[in-house]
């Protein structure tokens, strides 16, 4: 049995191009007692892993040159010799980047039945979903009442941390990179959008949106971002420090926001954070937002590559903005 | 009865200098029923009082063009119709900068008789030596066995977190500018002092000192020393924010670090905070650190310049490291 893999050719030097990628065969091994095949259906592409390309420490390990990158999937099982994982199995997994695999199941959970695509365990329901939950509920602690300002705010998880504002009672106050997005954001229920690309003045045009003060910001840009969100915060604001997006992709370092100050004067807590230290709350996470899902409280819109040979492409894309939503790639 | 008083002349561009400050005298109400007259012993000059000569918001209003400054002092009732504040009484107020005034009692407390100076209530028994232990023990809960990184060590607030540090059973690691305020703090029991002034790399030199990591950075500075304490923070590290001196006499601004996203990677937590709303838990505070002073446990450097026509350099002083210790001016 062969399985197509995405290998990382080369290490990206700025924003990444199609030839750090290279599409490689692979001859997988026969499945063994306790071992099962799996034929990958959609994997994830996530800004995050765009970290993971560079050598460096971080609170995961960088991919290795030559190697098959990984993230998250979902699979189904198409040969078994494992009694848990029988054939028809859907399996969610971090082996993704890759068409079929074979495993003893480690690390692996099969998917409860649900009415919507499997596809949102990598999105609403997963990694990018529990992230928004996290940082409004145990990090920021966002309150009915408040002010809430979220960067990157059409994304995977910047979409679902607009729709949670909202349930919790809060303004919620968005930024975007299109007419298109922000028209989309303005469906869900965002009292107010700005399209960062055509506003002069990023801080004015925050402080005309949220002339009562921003009490929480859910950080996924940095930069001119934050600057604008410390230019605004209120006393005792919580910043929610999700991802700099605008940096990932820096061949120089580019220098902070020159206000940080705000953090004393306003006695602001700002605070990083990384989901997977927050997972033992998945299920209380998974039960909530389930329901949302089902009720239509939270839409979970997708952006769809198709095809292993298109999963670069999509990665490539979310740093220029393609998605709207979680950007998955559907594999078979 | 005449008084004399420091009137802000000008707002600083900049470092403050002489010309932002005029000397005046005014002649002082009678002493009515319910007030006294207070002769001022001693005043202090702190950092913080910069960001009060800008016209512009912020915790604590700015100071009026034209008008007397003020700021924590020590003084001596010299005449009195107020029974709680008979002559004779200590008191402290935040009517510095000035020789004396008549008052009805508003804001002012009496002193406790102790065996050290009057004006330790202006340094480590008052607002710096309880913004030293507000930084380590409420925001950012240093442990015994974890590692402190100090900067602006030397300073009325720096040199009590070191000894703070050091009781509280934590590796303490300070930043100074000078080899005569490194020696001091090597007196004080600091386990490594770098000089910043003369290293070539003060992340390097972080790095060295620090070779298991930083856990708690108590933040005075800002600009590079915030860039060295991220590089070298451990995962879930604290960031108490108390100052940013560097920044206080910027007249265009200067960018932050460029490696802000160690938030991010390191899951930090950056917390500003004003001392003022900790005040309640003075007393808890104060009888402590009257412990730790009556023991030696904890030793308050002053630096001492004398006479009201002298505050200004006192205060000027500050931004050109002047000062080991608590910068006080004695007026009496």
């Amino acid at each position: 049995m062969q399985a197509q893999q995405i290998l990382l050719n080369s290490r990206p030097e700025g924003v990444p191009t199609p030839d750090n990628f290279k599409i490689a065969s692979l001859s997988l091994p026969e499945v063994k007692e306790g071992e099962f095949l799996v034929k990958n259906l959609w994997m994830s592409v996530d800004p995050y892993m765009r970290g993971r390309m560079i050598d460096r420490e971080s609170y995961i390990a960088p991919f290795n040159l030559g190697e098959v990158l990984d993230g998250g999937a979902i699979g189904e099982v198409i040969e078994s010799r494992h009694a848990e994982f029988p054939v028809g199995s859907k399996v969610t997994s971090m082996l993704g980047w890759r068409s079929h695999y074979v495993t003893d199941g480690n690390e692996h959970t099969k998917l409860p039945d649900i009415s919507l695509s499997e596809s949102h365990f990598l999105g609403v329901l997963g990694m990018p979903g529990m992230t928004a939950w996290t940082g409004l509920t145990r990090i920021s602690e966002l309150k009915a009442g408040e002010t809430l300002f979220v960067s990157a705010a059409s994304g995977a998880v910047g979409s679902i941390a607009c729709q949670l504002g909202k349930l919790i009672g809060a303004k919620v106050i968005a930024s975007v990179g299109s007419d298109e997005k922000a028209a989309y954001l303005k469906s869900l229920g965002v009292d107010a959008v700005i399209n960062y690309k055509t506003v002069s003045n990023l801080s004015e045009a925050l402080k005309e949106a949220a002339q009562e003060g921003v009490d929480v910001y859910f950080e996924n840009v940095g930069g001119e971002h934050l600057s604008a969100a410390l230019d605004n915060m209120n006393d005792h604001g919580r910043i929610a420090v999700c991802g700099m997006i605008a940096q990932y992709n820096d061949t120089v370092p580019t220098p902070g926001p020159s206000n940080l100050a705000m953090i004393i004067i306003k006695k602001l807590r700002v605070e990083g954070f990384i989901v997977f230290e927050h997972w033992a709350h998945y299920p209380e996470f998974a039960k909530e937002m389930g329901q949302w899902l089902t009720t239509g409280a939270v839409k979970a819109e997708q952006t769809v590559y198709e095809g292993l040979e298109n999963a670069s492409t999509a990665f490539i894309g979310l740093f220029e903005g393609k998605n709207c939503g979680k950007m998955v790639v559907k594999l078979a």
